[in-house]
C-alpha cells in the first residue's frame, strides 16, 4: 500500500473495543475511518454512543447490511462470537480483496473440531478458518504480514501466551505445570446491560468466574501445545477486579533442567529484546496494571519463589489495547506493511 | 465471668483494626470499652480519628504509658509488630490476670528461631511466646478457652488456613502442592501515610507485592506442617486490589488418593457443619468478597478444574473482621466463656 | 403491640432497598420476616438474589399475588412507583388493619393534582393518599405513630429536608433562595439492568442528571412550602458519584434578619438536640458521606461563606439506610410503638 | 523558533502534573525534554517514580540546583507554591531569555497585596509578578504569545472561569450571584504522603473541603471582576470525589435582562465556536467528566432551571490536562508560535 490512507470499517463500533478502535484509528496517520456499524444505534451520530468524540467528524452509525464492502480496505470485526464467522464469510464473498482483523473468538482455534467442542456448534466458515492467522504479532509476525484474515487474540490469552510460550519453547519450564491466575478489569466483560456488571454489583469486591471451564482455555491449549510440540493443558482462573481496564496475570511455573528465575528472566528478555511493546522489568521487580493503562504495552516481571524450582511470572496489559484494539491495529499495520508501531505510540495514562 | 461486662482496653485504637474493634465492641452486650490508646493522638476525642463515632460516649485517647492495666480485664493489641511483645510483657508483669488478644504477628510463630528468621531480631518475650495460643477459633477453640494470651491471626492466613488445613488433615490433598493466590483490599495495608497507599497510586489497577518472600508464609508453613505432621512449604502471592475490604484467596490444590472436587467439598462441609461463621457454598459455586463485607463470615467454594486431580478452592473474608478484629473478639468470647457469636452477628453490608 | 414480634412482608425484596430491609429486619428484636416477594425471582431462595444471606433461614421469594395479606402485620413496599398505589389499594381492601410503609414516591405528594403533574397520570388511590403520612420521623413523628400508611421519603429529600426545613421554620433563611447541590452513590439508581449503570459507564467519573427537572423537586416544594407557610420552589441538581452508598448534599442558603452561620448552627443544633440519628458537627466542620455508611445517621455541618449573609449547610446520609430502608424501619417502630431506635443501632462501616 | 525542537526542563517532575507534562511532551513533535528535577528522587531514573515510562530514554532526575538554565528554552514549574517565585526569580536572573510556564499559584494574582492576603506572606518576586500573564489561552491568547512568564491556572479556576467569564462579559448573568459547586478527582490533591489521601480514607465516599475559604477563590474574584469591570465575589465549594481525574463544576447563575438558558447557550457557543479544546454540548445536554479524561478538552452544557431566571451551567475538564499540564503545554505552544494544538490531540480515554 502506497502513502494513501487505508480505508477502514469498524463493525460493532458501539462496544468498548469498537470505541477503542476509533480512538486509536482517529490518530493513526495511515488510516481513515470510512464506516462504523452498530445495529441498535444505526442512524445515530457516533458521539451519541461515545460522547468523548463530540465535535469530531466521523461517519454516522449504520447497520451491518448497509456496509459497502467495496469501499473499505479492511474491516475490524468487534462483533459477538458465533455471528462473526457468518458476517466475514459473506463479506469475503462480496469483496475478495477485503482484509479482516477479527476481534471475536471465531477464527482463533485452528481445529474446527475443537471450535465445535468449546463453542457448542459447528463452525460456519471452515474454509476461512483454514486460512486465518492467529494474530499474536510478537509470535506470528511473518504469517500476519501475508494474511487476509487475522484472528486477533483477546486479553487473557495475549497476556499469558506472551508470558509463557517463550519459556515453553526454550524448554525452561514444565508445560504440564502451568497455573494462570488472571485478574481483569470490568471492560473485559463488554458493554451489554448485564445485571452482574452493574456498578454496585461489582465495585468494592472481587470474585473468580468461569472457574474450571473458561472458553479461553482452548487457546492456551492450542498455543502451549504448539510450543511444547505435544498436547498440554494449563490451569486457568479468571477474576473480576473493580477497575475499568487491565489484565494482571500471575503465572506459577516449575522450571526444568535446574533453571531458576534468572534463566527464565533471560529467556524472556532475549525473546523480547527488540519488541517495541514489551517491557521486561529487572529480575525480581513486579509490574502494576495501572502502568500500562491506555497503552499497547505488556510489562513482564519474573520473581523467584522460595520453593526451589518454582518461579512466578507476572504479566500485565490493558485489556482494551494490547488485549484487544491496540493489538488489532498492530495486526493491521503488519497486514498493510506499515511500521508496526504506527498509531500505537500513546503512553500510558497514569494515574 | 458473671453477667458483668468485661472491661476492655484497645491498644492502638487509631488504626483500622482499632476502629473496627471499637465498632464491634460498642454493640457487644458483654463488653465495655474502658481505655483507648494512640500515641500520636493522645488527648483527642475518639471521634477525631474516626468521625463515624461522633456523639458516642467513649474514653479519650491516651498514651500507652497512661493505661491503668489493673482497670481492664482484657486488652486487644492492635500495635505494630516488634513493639507489641515488649508491651505485652510489661503489662503481664504488672497485671498477671490480664488477658491479651494480640492482633500483631508477634506471638503467632511458636518457634522463636523461626520468629527470628522471619522478623530479623530475637523474640523479646520468649516465655510468653511459649504460652501463646494461635487464635484460629475454628481449629484451636479448646486451647483458646484456657489461654491468657491469644495470637489472633491476620487476614491472609485466617482465610487460607481455614480453607486448606482441613484438606491436609483429611489426607485429601498433597500438602507439597498448595498454591495460594490471594487478593486483598487496601485496609489490609494499614492507615499509615505511605506513598504507595495514596488513592491515585492504587485505584484503577492491581498488582502483586511481597512476591516470593512474604512474612505471612511462615504461618502457612507452621499450620500446614502441623496438619501434615511433617514440614511443608506453600507458594503464596499477595495482590492489592482497588477496594477497601476483602480477602479473596484462590487455592490451587492437587488431590490425593483419587479424590475429586466432590470429596474435597465434603471434607470442608463436614469440618464446618456447625460453625456459625463459615458458609460452605454448594459444589461448583464461587464466592464473592463483597458478600462477606462487614461480617465475621468466611465463604468457601470448591470447583473442579478440567485438569484431572486438580481442584480450585475459593475462600473469602472481610480482612478487618474475620481477618482481624472480628476474629479477635471471637477469641475474647471464648476466653471469657461468652457465647462465641456474641457481638458478631452483624450481617454483611452489600452493596 | 405486645412483646410478640411484628410479622413483616417485604414487597420487592430483590432490589437494593429490599435487601437492606432484610439486613436490618433480621437483627430487629421485634420483627419477623414472614414474606418476601419478587416477581422475576419467585421460587428462588433469597440467598440466590443476595448471597450474603447464605445459610440464614428466610422465606422463599414469591410473587406478589401469592402474598397472604392476613398473615402479616405490616408490609414494606419497595416496588416501582406507579404500580405501588394499586398494590397497596388492593391489599388495604383485603386486610383493613394491615399497615404499610411505602418506599416508593406514590403517596408522598399530598395533593393529587401535583402528583398528576409530576408523574404524568392520575393517582389511582386518592382516598389512601388522603390518609398517608409523609414519613420523615424527625418532623412528623406524632402523625406517623397513628398512621396506617406511611410514605417514607427517599434519599435526596430526607437529607435536604432535614437540613433545610428547621431553618425555614425558624425564619432564619430566605426560602426563595435555597440551592441544593446533591451527590448520590450508585445504589440510589436501583438494581435494574440499565446501560448507564454499568461499572465502566459510571466509575472514574462524575456527572449531573435530571438537571432542572427532577421529580423529587415536588417533595422539596411541598415540604419547604409547608415550612414557609407559602409556596416556594428550590433549585436542585442531582449528581452521580462513583461510590455505592451515600448522599452528600451541599446547600447554599441566604440568611434573614442579619443571621450568620452561628445562628443557623444553633437553630439546627436545638432542633436535633434529642434526635438519636442526627449528629450535629461543631460549627465550621464538614461531614463526609463515608462516616454514615451503613448507619441510620444523618451528619450535619454548617459553615459560613465569605460572602456575607450566605451560609453553606452540608448534610450526608446513607441513601439505603436513613435515605430508604432504615428510615422505613424507623417509621415501623413508631407505628408499632416500639422504641424508635430498635434494630437501627448499627454503627457506620468505615472504611 | 524555527523547526528545531524547543529544549524543555520540567521542575518538580515527580508529582502528578510533572508526570503528565512528561507524558505529553514525549509525544510533542516540537519539544525535547532536556532536564527533569525532583529533590527527593535526584539521581534516580525517571521510570523509578513513574514506571509507565520504563524503557523510554529520559534524563535522570536531578536536584534543582543542578539545572543548567542555559541549556533549556523553557521550564515548566510544577513546584509547591511559595517556593516557586524564588526559583523563577533566580533562574530569570541567570538566564534572561528563558521562558517560564508556572503551574503553581505564585504568579496568578496580579495584585501583590491580594497575594499577600491569601497566601499569608509578601510576594518575593513582585517585578516578575508585574510581567506575568494569566495563562488561560482561550481568554488571554494574545498576551500569552508575547509573555516570558505565564502563570498557568489550575483545575478549578480554568474550568469555572471558562464557563462563567464569557457570560459576565456579555452582560448575560448577574456577576454577584454566581455559585460554583465543584467536584474534583483525587490527583488534584497531589502526590504527597497525606493521611487524608490514603485510598481507604477517600474511596467509597464524598466530602466538601476548604468550604467558605479556599485560596482559588482569589482567582475567581480577579477574573470575574475583570469581566464585570467592578469587584465581584463568587461562592465556591470544592468537593473530593473517589476518582483519579476530573473536575466537574456545577454553576448556578441568575440571568440578566430577561435572558434564558438559550441566550446563555448562545453566548458560550459563540465565544467558543473556533476553539479546538472546547466542546459546547447542545442546549439541555449534560457533560460527564469521564468523557474528557486524558484529553485537553473542556465540555460545556447549559440547562434551564425550572425557577425562571435561573440557569445551570455544567463544565468538566481533566484536572491534570486542561486543568494543569495540557494547558501548560498549550501556553508553551503559544509562547513559541507553535500551532496551539501541537502535542495535545490525544483523545479522551473512556472508559
Amino acid at each position: 500500500m502506497s502513502e494513501a490512507k487505508a480505508k477502514i470499517g469498524v463493525l460493532g463500533a458501539s462496544g468498548y473495543t469498537g470505541g477503542e478502535l476509533v480512538r486509536l484509528l482517529l490518530r493513526h496517520p495511515r488510516a481513515e475511518i470510512k464506516a462504523l456499524t452498530a445495529e441498535r444505534h444505526a442512524g445515530a451520530p457516533y458521539a451519541k454512543v461515545f460522547p468523548q468524540f463530540a465535535g469530531i467528524a466521523l461517519p454516522e452509525l449504520v447497520k451491518l447490511e448497509q456496509l459497502d464492502a467495496g469501499a473499505v480496505d479492511l474491516v475490524f470485526c468487534a462483533l459477538p462470537h458465533g455471528t462473526t464467522q457468518v458476517v466475514i464469510k459473506g463479506l469475503a464473498e462480496k469483496a475478495p480483496t477485503l482484509k479482516f482483523v477479527d476481534l471475536s473468538a471465531d477464527f482463533r482455534l485452528a481445529d474446527p473440531a475443537l471450535y465445535e467442542k468449546w463453542y457448542g456448534h459447528p463452525h460456519q466458515a471452515v474454509e476461512l478458518q483454514a486460512e486465518a492467522v492467529y494474530g499474536l504479532c510478537e509470535i506470528y509476525r511473518d504469517k500476519i504480514r501475508k494474511a487476509r484474515l487475522v484472528a486477533s487474540p483477546g486479553c487473557f490469552t495475549t497476556t499469558s501466551i506472551l508470558a509463557i510460550v517463550p519459556l515453553i519453547e526454550a524448554g525452561a519450564i514444565d508445560p504440564d505445570q502451568v497455573i494462570i491466575d488472571s485478574k481483569t478489569g470490568m471492560t473485559g466483560a463488554g458493554r451489554a446491560e448485564k445485571h452482574n456488571m452493574l456498578f454496585s454489583e461489582v465495585s468494592e469486591g472481587l470474585h473468580a468466574y468461569g472457574v474450571g471451564h473458561h472458553r479461553h482455555m482452548s487457546e492456551f491449549d492450542q498455543e502451549f501445545s504448539l510450543a511444547a510440540k505435544r498436547p498440554v493443558v494449563a490451569t486457568f482462573t479468571a477474576h473480576l477486579a473493580p477497575m475499568n481496564r487491565g489484565i494482571y496475570a500471575t503465572h506459577y511455573v516449575r522450571t526444568l533442567g535446574g533453571a531458576g528465575a534468572e534463566q527464565l528472566h533471560r529467556v524472556l528478555a532475549d525473546f523480547y529484546r527488540s519488541e517495541p511493546f514489551v517491557q521486561m522489568l529487572p529480575l525480581g521487580e513486579v509490574p502494576q496494571s495501572r502502568h500500562v493503562r491506555g497503552s499497547n504495552n505488556l510489562q513482564l516481571g519474573v520473581v523467584a519463589d522460595r520453593v526451589p524450582g518454582k518461579v512466578i511470572v507476572l504479566a500485565t496489559t490493558d485489556n482494551l489495547v494490547k488485549g484487544a484494539s491496540g493489538q488489532a491495529i498492530q495486526n493491521m499495520n503488519l497486514m498493510f506493511g506499515f511500521p508496526e508501531t504506527e498509531g500505537l505510540t500513546q503512553l500510558a495514562l497514569f494515574p
